[in-house]
């Protein structure tokens, strides 16, 4: 039988994942496969990382891989432009095979990539982009897609998730939680694209595309991060029985898909409220089949491994099917419902001067823009110093509340931008 | 392109949903299966149900199906034998891909009827037969492999689970509340299969067949209902900190692959414990690449028709594969642990007279197996009366506890069979 050749690009933390799973399980992956799995060549700029690698053919440049006898090309080197686009692209058309844990180049140019692996009659699969080790993306282009999907929901991102766990649990500002969750190896040396809400916004595009059957769109997703969330919400969700989450939300709306990354209050003993650490989770409300909940490590060698491992098990037992689910012809091109028209109850706080007449003045104001309150606290009471002012709104347009929020926000009564937090309603 | 050319074989709810959905979405069907979809006949013995249906073909015997020019059969007549896997052998045997979602037969036929699949190059596919809605048997046979699984535990059973559920919130006992689950649909007339937990250990047998690459094995699993589960038992629980459910657990150990159904003690807060009404949910332990919590709905129409549907679509798209998984070959003859050979701590619950020494002598009983307790409550007083004695123990293995408790059920002080759950320690 003829084994499946395998080239690595991208020797990290994850390749060698992948290096070891293969010296250990080779064997057992090939039978699961039907056919042996072989890795004949890796590529890396550093030769150091290329030499820690034990393989056939060393290269040092992704070209030189793209034109090697690999069937194969499992993508690690990441980003959403320079090499890595570059090599999958250069290997579809030579006729391989593709793997990816690439999710902010499939996020940006996941659509053309797929046309590109059907023109060639290659697979281009990327389980490990979305949630680690958890097999959505199989599950969502296989499994869930009869009754069609009304929403998805999850906590994409370990490190904001283990952020607002830590923080919760220790009632310590975000900046000092940070700082802990970089020496730990949690966060990065530059944490923005994680606590920024980038990351999470390139797997929800993805989820989005196989959700609905449209192209990934990543400029389509209104993005917040976390920098914002003090001890103080996370205390106030407490009290009014929620948690804080950075969810990524994608649902269809009368006006179109809703894409957003945005700290949510989410109900304490609901599943997505108890996912703690690291974890990721997503729900996806599959109309008329019911809600699915999955939760699994999202990041870390072996659950990344794992997921590009059964992607190349898939392709070498014949299994390539489309990338998103559909062909390429079939996926719509994403419309987005207009910004800020998801509508929900929303946590609002407000920093004022305890002066006579602040509550009136931003009562007005949300009243002018027929925000209407469900509940309200004001706590500390110091004549002419700070005080928190926070309130649950009813349901209302996002887009009103920011409205009334920015008039709001231009009172010299009100001293820190006001901040608004969707509570989450499953 | 030609048509996948589809027979429905067992007319009831199941087969009405998915030829619902095929009315309704079949052209979407059709396009992520890369070929249009047709149902070209049903089958079904009562001649109002096939009535019912619109199809080109109509047969009251299977034969006559399996001799059909359809080319996927699709079996919802359900049982271990007789009809359904009659029909299976005949349409593998004619060169048919099989789909199906009975549990009973490819528990106790499933080996059987994957060599014959494979012999004849077709593919025996069944989603529906575990949990449902929830893609487990697609997750365990195509995403969680690489590193081995060490152990899978589910809720697998809605009305079990739905009971239980019910016995909690309202402090009724198991026969009231399997009234009322009865009158609500939720539950047979005939109960045993769902409450004595044959229909869960039917799923147990399929998910340790797929997690460990072993042929089915339906008379290794240890099978215990929720008949002897008792209000006060319930509330035992939630005094220390437990809920009590029924779960299937197949775990590898030094002896063997372990396989039981039994009422269980679940830690409150931890996701297991948080699956109510009718959900089912399954965690796979997949060693380095962690844990993974899949939860949905275990039955009804839509859940199990969009199960069905995934497998016909995975067929048309040529994703074949092996049924377990693994080639026939391959899957080894599962090796048991022996009965009772599982540890834990344990809940036990014993009903005495309220007679001087009966504690010491329980005790007693107990330490001669070397079961030690952990902790202890005593209820109720009243001198020559019932009382329940509650004791947690510490980590021992079944067979010890049960040995023990044999000797203590035949004591003329203690009134009732002595009960016995295992503490989940995750």
């Amino acid at each position: 039988m003829n084994a499946m050749k395998i080239g690595i690009a991208g020797l990290g933390t994850v390749g060698g994942g992948v290096a070891k799973a293969f010296a250990k399980s080779g064997e057992m992956l090939g039978v699961r496969a039907g056919t042996p799995l072989e890795i004949v060549a890796v590529c890396d700029r550093d030769e150091a990382k290329r030499e820690a690698f034990e393989a056939p053919q060393k290269f040092d440049d992704v070209r030189a891989l793209a034109a090697s006898n690999a069937d194969l090309i499992v993508e690690l080197i990441g980003g959403e432009n320079g090499a890595a686009p570059l090599l999958v692209e250069e290997a579809l058309k030579a006729g391989k095979h593709v793997v990816t844990a690439n999710k902010a180049m499939m996020a940006r140019h996941g659509a053309r990539l797929a046309a590109l692996a059907e023109q060639h009659g290659r697979a281009l699969k990327f389980e490990a982009a979305v949630a680690g080790g958890i097999p959505i993306v199989k599950s969502l282009r296989e499994s869930l897609m009869t009754y069609g999907i009304s929403a998805v929901r999850g906590i994409l991102n370990g490190t904001c998730n283990y952020i607002l766990t830590q923080m919760e649990a220790t009632g310590r500002s975000f900046a000092d939680v940070l700082k802990d969750a970089q020496a730990l190896g949690y966060a990065e040396a530059d944490p923005e694209l994680d606590v920024g809400g980038g990351d999470s916004s390139h797997k929800l595009a993805l989820l989005t595309a196989l959700a609905f059957g449209v192209k990934p769109d990543l400029d389509a997703v209104a993005v917040q991060g976390i920098r914002h969330i003090t001890p103080e919400d996370i205390g106030f969700a407490r009290e009014f029985g929620y948690r804080i989450k950075l969810l990524g939300i994608a649902k269809k709306t009368a006006q179109g898909i809703d894409q957003r990354v945005q700290p949510s209050m989410v109900r304490a003993g609901t599943p997505l409220a108890d996912v703690d650490g690291v974890l990721n989770c997503v729900v996806v409300d599959a109309n008329e089949a019911g809600s699915f909940f999955f939760e699994g490590r999202g990041a870390g060698e072996c659950a990344t491994a794992n997921a590009v491992i059964a992607d190349i098990v898939d392709i070498a037992r014949g299994n390539a099917g489309s990338v998103f689910g559909l062909p390429s012809a079939s996926l719509l091109a994403l419309s987005a419902a207009p910004s800020g028209s998801a509508a929900s109850a929303f946590y609002l706080r407000f920093q004022v001067l305890d002066v006579p007449g602040v509550l009136a003045e931003i009562a007005g104001h949300l009243a002018q823009w027929r925000v209407s309150i469900e509940s309200m606290i004001q706590r500390g009471r110091a004549p002419g110093e700070a005080v928190s002012i926070v309130m649950i709104t009813h349901e209302t347009k996002q887009a009103d509340v920011e409205r009334a929020l920015a008039t709001i926000a231009a009172s010299r009564n009100v001293i820190a931008q006001p901040c608004l937090i969707p509570m989450e309603s499953k």
